[in-house]
C-alpha cells in the first residue's frame, strides 16, 4: 500500500538491532485519521468474508483493530497478556515468545467472547517471526471459530513468520512488506 | 448519558470487592459502534476547545481514545506502563498506584509526542480514586501543554478521584456516574 510505504519512509526510523520505530504514527502516538485509512484498506480486502469479530492483542494492536472494526461494524476482542501461569477454566490461553523481551508470556481471551460461529479477522501492527499471530490462531482454533485471515500493518518479510502462517493455509494480507532494512540503507520494500 | 447507563444495567456485572465488570463492551471485548457513539458524545462536549491531541493510558483506554479521536480528527498518544524505574531523558514519567493490583508502576510518554502548544483531552475508561488520571495530568504539566479536560466513560462517584481532580480546576466529564453499587442491589447512578 503506497500510502503506508511513503509514511514509513518519511517517519520510520531504523534503530539498533534491526528495530523499525514507527511510534510517531502506529504504536505510541496513533495517527487516527491515517490508521482509519489503513482500516478502510483491510475492509476492502476482507469485506466479502462475513467477518463477525476482529481479534488482536494488547496493547499496540488495539488502535488499528478498533479503527478497522469501525469499517466492518463489528466488535474487537483483544487478547490480554498475563504474567501468571494460572490457566482458568473460563479463558482460552496460549503462549507467545517475545524476541524483543526474550521471554514467554501467556495471552488469554474470555470464552464469553469467542464462539464457534464467529468468523474472525486478526489484526496486528507487526508480523516478524509470527509468535503472536500463531498464538492468536491457537485461541481461535480452541474456540472452534473460523479464521478468515490476518491483516497486518507491517510485515518483516525477511523473517519467516509470514511464510509459516501462510503455509498453514491462513490468508495473510500485509499492507507493507519489508524486504530488508539497515541503519545505513534505510527500508526496502518487497 | 442514558445510552451508556442502560448498557451498564444490561451487561455490567458487579463482582466481589465492588468490581464492575463491563468487559463485554468496554475493556476486553470492545463494542466498536457503541464506543464510537460515546466518542461522539465526548466530541459534542469538547468540540469547541481546540483539542490537538487525545491522551490515554494502555491498554483499556486505547479503544475509546481512538474512537473518540476519530471524531476530532486528531492523534492519540497512549502512556506506556513500565515496570522498570529507569527514567530516560527522552520521556516524561509519572507514577500510578493501582488499587486493583496493589502496586505502583510508572507510565511514560515520549517527549516527541507532547508539546507546549498541545491542547490535550484525556480519555479513559474508568475514574475511581484518580491515580491514573493524576499521573496523566502530571505528564501534561511536565510537557508544558494545556489540559482541556478529561472524558471518562464510567466514574465511581462514591470514590474521591473525581472530586480531587475537579478541585484542581480540571473539567471532568463522565458519561456515567455511579452513586453506589452492590452485588445484591445492582448499580445506582447519580
Amino acid at each position: 500500500m503506497e500510502l503506508l510505504e511513503k509514511r514509513i519512509l518519511k517517519d520510520g526510523k531504523v534503530g539498533a538491532g534491526n528495530v523499525l520505530k514507527v511510534d510517531s504514527f502506529l504504536n505510541h502516538q496513533i495517527d487516527v485519521p491515517f490508521l482509519s485509512e489503513l482500516g478502510k484498506e483491510f475492509y476492502r480486502l476482507f469485506k466479502d468474508c462475513g467477518i463477525t469479530k476482529v481479534l488482536t492483542i494488547e496493547a499496540s494492536g488495539i488502535g488499528i483493530a478498533c479503527l478497522t472494526a469501525a469499517h466492518f461494524g463489528v466488535p474487537v476482542v483483544f487478547a490480554k497478556k498475563t504474567h501468571t501461569n494460572n490457566i482458568f477454566a473460563d479463558v482460552y490461553t496460549s503462549s507467545v515468545y517475545s524476541y524483543t523481551h526474550q521471554k514467554t508470556y501467556d495471552i488469554v481471551v474470555s470464552k464469553q467472547f469467542l464462539h464457534a460461529d464467529d468468523r474472525v479477522l486478526i489484526i496486528d501492527d507487526f508480523l516478524a517471526k509470527g509468535s503472536a499471530l500463531l498464538a492468536l490462531l491457537s485461541l481461535i482454533k480452541d474456540a472452534g471459530a473460523t479464521v478468515v485471515g490476518a491483516g497486518i500493518v507491517i510485515e518483516k518479510a525477511y523473517q519467516n513468520g509470514g511464510q509459516i502462517v501462510r503455509d498453514t493455509g491462513v490468508r495473510v494480507e500485509s499492507l507493507a512488506r519489508i524486504a530488508s532494512m539497515t541503519e545505513e540503507g534505510g527500508v526496502v520494500f518487497c
